[in-house]
């Protein structure tokens, strides 16, 4: 089988592997579609040299079908089409307080362990969420990121009616934003990269560039002065941090997406003046998934625009490249089985 | 009548003056006594100049009796109880979202409009809690900053069984503290101030010095390695930013209940992280106001203690000079008929 590993040094190596008989407990995946995440530009990049232990086969956004069967799972079949939902809490401790998709000891799958970023993948079977016979697995890529934004909807409290302003048009801003207007808010886009602004607006989202418009005119005016009721920051710079107090409406939430990997400045005084809200996410629980396999499986929203590019597996040196070479693009799949 | 004005330049004055009718709407009350507040202090150092009509007489913590009623008040009598909520909400905007108590046109009174340190004080009908005969009306002065305290725990969702950290044992952390005991929570207060450490002691509760222990590992500690489920900051200084988001164990819930006039930094990472949510909190609503008035009423917790000088109102300038150099003392009170 064909297998990728990130060897450091800004380098992938294709390479020829045996294929593996699933452990007690795993299944075999033959891996359909793997999509590739910021996080794994991130690895690529050798900003993670010192967790990911090179060298190792990385990738989390994928689709599949089993293939083989190891000992011990009973609840899964050869031929069924499945996503893997990468966190591994088997180490759970009681002062996790049940929070298992953020446990202490969590490890993510693709990063910390190996990932889809080959032909065949053995992964336990507590990890797996069964898919619809008719489900196109290209779309079925973007289940994991698609969960992503189902939790940080779900975590904001946001209902029909309300108005949410997303700071970033990336992949994960766009899902947010199309999450949240499937709940039937209304929602605003704010990006600076006039390519995104456009793709954003293409996807039938309403888009602004902040750098042309006032973001917190803008907000006031399409919501009677009323402001957000939720904002998503998914940008992760410091004028995201900036606005994302201002365009805030009284009582508003503000959900930290992004990822800060320093301390940042915060306009504490406006958390304190309007009774804001600051709420952190991080991935997905279980019922996420299931929210983003029902929003996949009925395919209504405009997902198959996310995907800019689909190349081979065995491209994965110029599909990195690529992507560097590309700030434009949103979702790049490799197909696993060429 | 006597009155005081604040009249800039770290002065009080003190006149006589002729009392006045309560206008339409308005009561007229006898002040029993009133708070200094830290709000009233910054006043005092010229802090908040720009915000205050000098010559003003400012005060919002208080207690009294009603003195006389104007046209259109039918709900009050001369000789009830009372204490006001000084929050003039009039000007209240749909935009507001129905937030009236941190509405963007909000009066505070005893800020904004005359307040509470003089002998008679006129105010409208609608900021009134009646109290019971048999209240002290001493320990009634307390009723607004523990209003302040039962609205940070009950946004905070505190219950039962779970450990609180409050980071400042000021007047507003330990009666948070107490509060927060009050619901059942395990609570440790964290505080610089040796004096303080102290006092929050004597009044029961686990206090610990910082700068001596490791705070972070105090709490993993007493609380088997889960830290706090909540955390108020009620210290306003960056050392507590920092630690706030360290105590606090998973999906923990921090109040910023300190006014921070400029931008600090805050790990967002670690609201990322661990999920931990930042839940803004200013003054009070009804809801506090009434359990405060419990509080006071049935009086079973160490609010005496709370009150660490009485002095007439004619000696306000002494009074704050004094606060000023005794950074331990707790509640001031000034007597308004003295
Ligand atoms: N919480 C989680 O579990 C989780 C999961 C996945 C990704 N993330 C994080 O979410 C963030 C977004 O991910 P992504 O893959 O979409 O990244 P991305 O870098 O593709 O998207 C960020 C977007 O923000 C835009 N931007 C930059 N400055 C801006 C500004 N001032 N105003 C508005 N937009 C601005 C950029 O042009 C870019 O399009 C990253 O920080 C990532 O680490 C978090
Ligand atoms: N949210 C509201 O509506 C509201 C209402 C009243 C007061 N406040 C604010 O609450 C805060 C506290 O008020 P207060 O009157 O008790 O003030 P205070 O200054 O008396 O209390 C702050 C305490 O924090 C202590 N402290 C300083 N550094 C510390 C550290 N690193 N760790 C632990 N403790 C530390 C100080 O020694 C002091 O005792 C102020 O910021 C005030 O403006 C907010
Ligand atoms: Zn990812
Ligand atoms: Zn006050």
């Amino acid at each position: 089988m064909q297998a990728t590993q990130y060897i450091g040094n800004k380098t992938f190596k294709v390479l020829e592997k045996e294929i593996e008989a699933p452990a007690s407990g795993e299944v075999r995946i033959k891996v359909a579609y793997v999509g590739v995440c910021g996080t794994d530009v991130h690895i690529y990049h050798g900003m993670m040299d010192k967790r990911v232990d090179i060298p190792e086969t990385i990738g989390h956004e994928m689709s599949g079908v089993i293939d083989a069967i190891g000992d011990g799972v009973t609840d899964f079949s050869v031929g069924e089409k499945v996503v893997v939902r990468p966190l591994d809490d088997r180490k759970v401790k009681p002062s996790d307080k049940g929070f298992n998709h953020i446990c202490e000891e969590l490890k993510f799958i693709g990063i910390d362990s190996p990932g889809a970023m080959q032909q065949y993948w053995n992964v336990p079977a507590f990890t797996l969420h069964k898919l619809k016979e008719n489900t196109d697995l290209k779309l079925a890529a973007l289940i994991e990121p698609l969960s992503v934004a189902a939790h940080d909807v779900r975590l904001s409290g946001l209902v029909a009616g309300e108005t949410a302003v997303v700071l970033g048009g990336g992949p994960i801003g766009l899902l947010v934003a199309l999450v949240a207007k499937e709940v039937g808010a209304q929602v605003i886009i704010s990006e600076v990269n006039e390519k995104r602004v456009s793709k954003a607006k293409a996807l039938g989202l309403d888009a602004v560039n902040p750098i042309n418009i006032d973001l917190v005119e803008y907000v006031k005016e399409k919501t009677d002065g009323r402001r957000a009721d939720v904002v998503f920051e998914v940008a992760g710079v410091q004028p995201a941090l900036d606005v994302m107090c201002e365009v805030a409406g009284i009582r508003g939430r503000i959900v930290m997406v992004a990822i800060h990997g320093q301390k940042k400045e915060v306009d504490l005084f406006k958390f304190f003046w309007k009774e804001l809200k600051l709420i952190g996410a991080r991935v997905y629980e279980k019922e996420d998934y299931e929210k983003a396999i029902t929003l996949i499986t009925e395919n209504q929203l405009p997902f198959e625009d996310m995907i800019t590019d689909v190349q081979p597996l065995s491209n994965i040196q110029q599909v990195f490249k690529n992507i560097d070479n590309n700030p434009d693009g949103l979702k790049v799949l490799m197909d696993c089985q060429l």
